[in-house]
Order: structure tokens, then C-alpha cells, then sequence
């Protein structure tokens, strides 16, 4: 029995046992939450339940909080059951579209006053309770969105479950809500995955060509079809008006590529880069934090063992590791570890890790 | 003195003090080769020079190889140039295009018989020979434009230089060449751009939300607009043929969310997503590799010397730590240090971090 540690004072009901809801239910477990679980798939269920994401209900349960983690197309019509069968339950969901499941519950007349619509910022790749992870949200933003005729004491009810899960939680309206998301990770999306079809018919020897940066560009194309057109579907219109304005940006560009020695052109596409850059330097994040470290690069042989003998030395001479990056190129007999260290302690990582017969580049 | 361990029999004559020519520089001399160094910019070259990645040129001097690393709008001007200065060296380039300069030195009517065009597939973010890194090249591909009239001695000796600096030759014509580096490298930067350029006129709270995905997309858009605008011009047809296709998907999705509950609106983005799906598959690398590994995700605090415990301590359990990747969001109290490691060590790697102290995410 994990002692409880929780905000929460009860029962809580999770419908939905894919990544996000067995990850809630890890989360809270592991604060000794009493988490009942909920799935129309019998076997999803057991799957969570055997994963300890939480147990089967029973008649006697009485929920303070239930969560419904379903696609975003079957949210709506779940939120309006939950909240009639459980009358003293606030209801939440963790939907990545807000506005429209909100408009199909008022269209619905369901009595909304204990419904509080949220939504994390957090995912992996893989989906399914087997992906799930209790740490999932972590350090993530996770919206609530309110609304003036909401209760205080219900909002703070969610906001203490995303407290609970070590997520930080942001208060937004429906409308902010879903123009943002459209535009950090909707719009991206598709940007993402239109490249990479790009790649599907492409010859062996071109793609063996490729580096990070296409990668990097593609990583979010492997997401799942089926969840991403529900999400697109339900966030249309915020999605359209950013993508219009990047199809008639993609336009220019192509113009311009079409006469590159047209007077115009070069400087067209020069103002679209720096665009770029100006626009990527707004993203919080990273950009400030590489200052404060200096960098040494390691040639670490691809064969089993020498990266935890890298670190395993730097423990020995006693030097910080604040951050690291690997890159690692298919076929090539060495990878090169980035390790970022304090200033003061840049020289003497170099010249003890060289005395070690590790190879530093640059130096 | 380093001791010559290249392939080279000679002097190595760097045209062009930047990240590129920098780092050729460097490696070269690390192998033990009379690196002469010319640059049109005296503060470029003096501050190559002082770096180290060669000397500065002297009436005496007979290169066997020339190396030109200057923008690629003036590739076949100075390739011409030390064509006719050097009449016994062979002379490449490192330009990122590779037809248009060879029509240009075609046009031009320089003698072509001792032209080997080349392009080494790496780069950083940063450029200036400041950036310089003998190891740049260390596991990357560099393409050699052969040609069938090409003697094999020539070619040879470019492929001597892409293998003193750990570099893998890849053999392709000119027009094979900038076909894929408009698919791999162009394109992308294009949609990276064009994604980054959204961001500019956001509001902090949208971006706020931003997550791992969007940073990956927009990162190369922090690259040099300068540079991009002559490679983009340089390979303009190329890039064109791609970005058309992709601007005719991005029509079709735009006329999908104009109307997502229209007949086969749903179908349309379902199979965009999909054909995404396959593409980023394509990718050779890393989705083979992740399965040889198990993952041990350990939530690590966000304080000096952590990391560093971390792998000090692997390393006193005896695990050998195969690949490693770290989640950090900017704020976040707690980072995620995803290590990969052998199947079979997975359980006492989670047990032995566990009984001293570490948490163990999903355990």
C-alpha cells in the first residue's frame, strides 16, 4: 500500500486506458490515489490493470473526479455519460481539441457547470497503456480552460490532479487554447508528415544522403494516423488559417525558385529565411541555456561499453555533467559525444579525459 | 610535428577559411599534411591561421590538391582561377550544388581534366572557422561527381582526401547529387523555414505550449539565410520539382480541413498521414537500432552534477550503457534521462539504480 500523497481527497475515475489514461492512472497510483479504470475494449482493461494503472469498478464506487481520456471524436458524447451517472463527480477530459467537444456538450444540453475541459501537453510516439509512463507529464504544461461561470473549487479539483502528476497547469479559454495548439504542434504535424512523404518514393541512394536535419523534420510524421485526423478534423479552422498563410509563404518561395535570377528573387527568398530565424529564436528553451555551458566533443568507438566507460570516467575526475548529446551516423565506426560542462571545468575535462586516450575533437 | 599519417603525398591548398575549409584544415594537419590556407578575407585567414587549420601561402608552394570552400555562387569562378594558377594540382570543391557550378566552368571553357567536384554531407548550425572542427566529417558521407572522362588517378586523390578525414566517399553524377540534396537537405530547409516563420507574430502563451515536435521541425531554420539563398538558387529546378508536389498535398489537406465532414475529407487527411508514416520509415539510422535495446528511464533532477552521478554510478553497477537521450523541458524541475541498454541488464539495472535512490519512471 504507497502511503497517500495526493491532493486529492478520493476516488478517481479514469475512462479511456490508452497512453494518456494508464499514465494517469500510474501517476496517481504512485500518490495512492484509489484509481478506477474504465475501457469499452475488455482487453485494453485488463492490459491496464495488470500494468497497475488502476482496478476494476465496482457498484459501490463514488468518484470526486473523473477523467476521460478517449479520441477527441468520442469525447463529448463520454464527458455528457459521466457527468449524468456520476452527479457529484467533476468531469475533465484530456482531449487536444477544446472548442469543438465543448460546443457538441452544449449542443447536447448536458448541464456543464462540473465539467472543466483540460488537456496535457505530452505524448510519446507509441501509443497503448503499454506505452503509459507515471512521469508522462512531468514538467509538461497542461492546460485548463476556463470559464467565468466555473467554480473556483472545481477548477482547483483539476488543477490539483495535473499538481498531483508533476504537471504544471495553465489556465486558457477554449479559443486561445485551440489557436495554439494549432499552432505549435497541429500545423507542425502536417508540415512534418508532407515531408516525409516526400521520402516514400525516393531512391536508396538519396536517402542515404540525409543527416539530422531531415530527421529532425520527420521524427513527428511516424504519428498515428487514425488519433491525427480526429484531432485536424475537430481543430480545423485554427489549422487552416496558419496553413493558408504557410501555403501563400510556400507560393512566394516557389516563385521565386521558378526565376531565381528574376530581380526579386534572391531577396524573396532571403526575407523568408530570416523569418525563419527570427521565428525559431522565440521559442523558449534551449537557445539561452547552451551559453552558459562550454562543450567538449568526444570521439567514442561504436562498440559496446564505451559510452558508459566515458561517463564512468568523467565520474573519476569528478566533472559535472550538465548536459550531452550523441550523434551517431548509420554505418560510421564512431559517434561523437557532446558533453556539456561549466567553463571553468572545460579545460580539465580535456586534458584529463586526453590523458585517458580518449580522442577530444578540435583539440 | 605530426606524424604524416594521410593518404596525400603533398601539399593540401585550402581555398576558403570557414567552417568547411577550417575543418578540413584541421583534420589535415592532424594527419600530419602542409595545409596552406588562402581566404579573400585577411581577418578570416589570419583567425583560421591562429586556430591552426593551416599557414599562410608562400611563392615556393605546389600544391597536389586544391580545395575550394567559398559560397556556392562563387564556386566555378575561383575553381577556374586555381585551375590556371596550379596547372599541375587537381582541384575540388565542397559546394552543396553540384551542376550548376560544372555548367558555369563548362561555359567559362576552362580545361575540366583536373576538376573533381565534391560535397561532404555536414555542417553545424554555426559557421566560421571559429566553428571549425577537425572531425566534422568523421562518419559522413561525401559525394564525388565522377565523371566517365575523369582519369580514376584524380578522383582517387579527392577520395584519398574524404578518407584521411574519416569521411565515406559516395560516387554520383551531378545531377543525381542535386536531386537528392534537394530532397534530403533543400526541401526540408524550405518547410522548417516556413514552419519557424509562423512563430514570429505568436503570443508567449501559445508558444509556452510548445513541446519536442515543433523544436524539432523549426531547428535548421536558424540556419545562414545568406548561404541558403545561393544553394536554394543554385539548385532552384531540383527543388521546384519537390516542393511542387508538396505544395499540391498541402492544397489537398488545406481543401480537406476547409471541409472536414465533407465526403472524403476524413479519407484524404487519413491517407496524407499515412503516406507520412511510410516515408519517415524510409529513413535509414536509428528505428532498426532502438529494438536491440531496452529502455531504463531515470527521472533526474535538475541540478548541477546529477547527470554525472547518474552515469558514474552506471558504471560502478557494471552496465554498459548503449544510448542515451535526454528530455528536459525549459522550466521543468526534473529531467528524463532515457538509457538504453542490453536486454538481459535491463532488471538489475532498474533494481541496483532503484536501491540507491534513483527513480525509475514506469516501475
Amino acid at each position: 500500500m504507497v502511503e497517500n500523497t495526493s491532493r486529492l481527497a478520493g476516488q478517481v475515475r479514469v475512462v479511456g486506458a490508452g497512453l494518456l489514461g494508464a499514465s494517469i492512472g500510474l501517476g496517481l497510483r504512485a500518490r495512492g490515489v484509489d484509481v478506477v479504470l474504465a475501457d469499452a475494449s475488455p482487453a485494453n482493461l485488463r492490459l491496464a490493470i495488470d500494468y497497475g494503472a488502476g482496478r476494476r469498478e465496482t457498484a459501490a464506487d463514488e468518484p470526486v473526479l473523473v477523467v476521460v481520456c478517449v479520441p477527441p471524436d468520442l469525447t463529448a458524447s463520454v464527458v455528457a455519460a459521466e457527468l449524468a451517472a456520476h452527479p457529484h463527480a467533476v468531469v475533465t477530459d484530456v482531449a487536444s481539441v477544446k472548442v469543438a467537444p465543448y460546443e457538441e456538450l452544449q449542443a447536447s444540453g448536458a448541464l456543464l457547470d462540473r465539467y472543466v475541459g483540460s488537456h496535457p501537453l505530452a505524448g510519446r510516439e507509441r501509443g497503448g497503456a503499454i506505452s503509459g509512463r507515471a512521469d508522462l507529464f512531468v514538467g509538461r504544461p497542461w492546460v485548463v480552460c476556463t470559464r467565468p461561470e466555473l467554480s473556483r473549487t472545481r477548477v482547483s479539483l483539476v488543477e490539483s490532479l495535473i499538481l498531483d502528476l508533476g504537471a504544471t497547469p495553465v489556465e486558457m479559454n477554449t479559443v486561445a487554447h485551440d489557436a495554439a495548439v494549432a499552432l505549435v504542434s497541429h500545423t507542425p504535424q502536417i508540415v512534418s508528415t508532407l515531408m516525409a512523404k516526400r521520402l516514400a518514393g525516393s531512391s536508396d541512394a538519396a536517402l542515404a544522403l540525409a543527416g539530422q536535419g531531415l530527421r529532425d523534420v520527420t521524427r513527428i510524421a511516424a504519428s498515428e494516423p487514425e488519433l491525427w485526423v480526429q484531432i485536424l478534423g475537430a481543430n480545423a479552422p485554427a489549422v487552416v488559417e496558419i496553413l493558408r498563410a504557410y501555403r501563400d509563404d510556400l507560393d512566394q518561395v516557389l516563385a521565386a525558385l521558378d526565376e531565381p535570377e528574376a530581380p526579386g528573387a534572391r531577396r524573396a527568398l532571403a526575407e523568408e529565411l530570416a523569418a525563419g530565424n527570427s521565428g525559431v529564436t522565440r521559442l523558449p528553451g534551449k537557445h539561452g541555456q547552451e551559453h552558459r555551458f562550454s562543450q567538449v566533443v568526444v570521439m567514442v568507438d561504436d562498440k559496446p561499453g564505451e559510452l558508459g566507460r566515458l561517463f564512468t570516467e568523467m565520474g573519476e575526475i569528478g566533472v559535472n555533467l550538465e548536459d550531452l548529446r550523441l550523434e551517431h551516423s548509420p554505418g560510421a565506426q564512431i559517434g561523437l559525444a557532446e558533453i556539456a560542462v561549466l567553463p571553468e571545468a572545460q579545460r580539465r575535462t580535456i586534458d584529463e579525459l586526453s590523458s585517458r586516450g580518449w580522442r577530444i575533437a578540435g583539440s
